[in-house]
């Protein structure tokens, strides 16, 4: 493998000394781009552009050829695992993903078959292969998956969901079936990105995109735990580097003290909480990704460089920062204005390094 | 008027001593109930069951013939100021609602008519007014309104919205059209809120459903700046009682202590935010209204009874607490499962008040 150019990223992550703070996008290969879409209009559909290595590889790059960005983030999708796991899934035009047969019941849960990621999933591990060579090296990847609360709800529902009816009656009703489904899943996300650190990813992140729609004690006992005993099972090293882990539960920033318990590297903030808090609230003990508003991006560009300025002197001087949005970017922005903040994160962020 | 039989509700927003914790259900009138449903449907359409105040009257009291609840909240919208505001109002089957002349320039807000809320929104009052007759002073009614900050999405979006593009452009791209236009909505609705107090309305609570959308320091900016200037300008005593305020900002658990300081009698607090730390983050400023997952209603009756208890027992000994759910109540809930809710409550609650 070549030698990684720009390890800014992996280094915020360690907590270690960077001239300015790294930074990259959720959701940085998306619609939002013109040459995504356009990509995505050869490939067809959704599910093709995600398992098609080549097309998957050429999305991951579009980003990074665009805007001065300090990650890769392998392009794929949270329910891979669903579908591996041979629950069907579809993506209806304007419709959210759909899976076919729904685990709602014991026997659905007992018959789960084990996940062989490089089987199953091959094509990920390809696209990862794929995306490293073609990287050179540039800037690290980055590997996902979905945290087993959040795959679950999709699972259980059957789709996307507002109010998350049956995976909540199920885990006020009949908790014992939630969490065999969830240590399942929790086993097929650990083995999933092992596998993508054994094809070449640098870095993981955990996607909690629902945790914050529970109550404490049940974000505790059902997405935090699961979250944990993943991180505790993942390699944490490969080819004489550490491979650093960033947990992200989405409104769940009155939990971040016990989410930096968990073992990971970083922590993902959305931008309900400041930065200035999230930091007093984990100390040392991790480093932060974020938080920008993605819809101050609707903003001209002069407004996109002052919040950038604030999430940026909000976190302070000091090292530890991945600048980010938070949560992903969305598909109407205009790339001008993620160019905007991609600019003033470059141009502003020195000044907290020195 | 009669004299009030059940002051529970009242005498806990004040935080005096009852001999159980009252309880009322955020849109208790609504179509979880069978007999909502039939009313609707003989009303035609939504606005005109709001504009109906022989309709409006029924359902608001249907709930109460149904379940032990200690208090009723008028049958309306938060939408009703923006449809006086001749900004044109519909709600499509399934769609939700829609504006048909949103405001999105500096000259939309300039053209901003001043409410009259006895005129233009005469039939709210007139409702006001039956209710009462028509409860006879059983339990108290509650009159509401919607935060500045969520009617503006509305009015700004021209409907309901996933990422408030437009709104939070010109909250940070055109920050002076954005107050011009919250406080022309903070004074339509301190006196859309002191009508229906003058017309009978015996507490107040102001729902700020989409503040939880907004980064820390725009919430305080934009939603609870106006929120706390409603409250400075409402009637807070007639007919020789207090008129309690109730303020909710879903999604603002972080944000209690700041909102305690805004002049309200009490807080709402949605499920993400144990009340345990609530009461502690507020102290004795405030009461407290929550805050059970709605979608604990999905389970059967003996996992909402142990939902119940885990609320209760999260406020605690002492008064104070009025319980209700996090949010409002799902349309597809069972009506049996909220009969279990509030047996839970009768029976659960008056250990705690001993």
């Amino acid at each position: 493998m070549t030698p990684l150019q720009n390890d800014l990223f992996l280094r915020a992550l360690a907590r270690q000394p960077t001239p300015r703070t790294p930074l990259w996008m959720m959701r940085q290969a998306g619609r939002y781009l013109p040459e995504y879409r356009a990509t995505r209009a050869r490939a067809g559909d959704f599910l093709t552009l995600c398992s098609t290595p080549e097309l998957a590889c050429e999305v991951t790059l579009q980003p990074l050829a665009r805007f001065r960005l300090d990650a890769a983030i392998l392009f794929s999708d949270i329910l891979t695992i669903p579908q591996a796991l041979g629950l069907g899934l579809e993506f209806e035009a304007g419709e959210g993903p759909r899976i076919d047969r729904p685990v709602r019941t014991a026997a659905d849960i007992a018959r789960l078959p084990t996940l062989d990621p490089e089987r199953e999933l091959r094509y990920v591990m390809d696209a990862v292969r794929l995306i490293r060579r073609e990287l050179g090296g540039r800037v690290p990847l980055i590997g996902f998956a979905g945290s087993p609360w959040t795959v679950a709800t999709y699972v259980v529902e059957g789709g996307g969901s507002k109010n998350f009816a049956r995976i909540k009656a199920m885990l006020y009703g009949a908790p014992a079936d939630a969490h065999r489904l969830l240590a399942h899943l929790a086993r097929a996300t650990t083995d999933y990105l092992n596998a993508q650190v054994a094809a070449g990813a640098q870095a993981l992140m955990v996607f909690d995109t629902w945790g914050g729609a529970l109550e404490p004690a049940a974000y505790r006992e059902f997405s935090l735990r699961y979250m944990a005993e993943i991180v505790a099972g993942l390699t944490r090293e490969h080819d004489g580097r550490r491979v650093p882990v960033i947990l992200f539960t989405k409104g769940g920033g009155a939990w971040l003290p016990e989410l930096a318990a968990a073992g990971a590297d970083a922590l993902g903030v959305d931008w309900t909480t400041d930065l200035a808090t999230a930091r007093a609230a984990v100390g040392d003990r991790v480093a932060l990704q974020g938080n920008l508003d993605p819809s101050v991006l609707y903003a001209p560009p002069a407004a996109i460089r002052a919040a950038v300025a604030r999430v940026l002197d909000s976190y302070g001087r000091g090292h530890g920062h991945v600048f980010n949005l938070g949560h992903g970017i969305h598909p109407d922005v205009p790339p001008e204005h993620a160019a905007a903040m991609v600019d003033a994160v470059h141009e502003l962020s020195p000044a907290y390094h020195r």
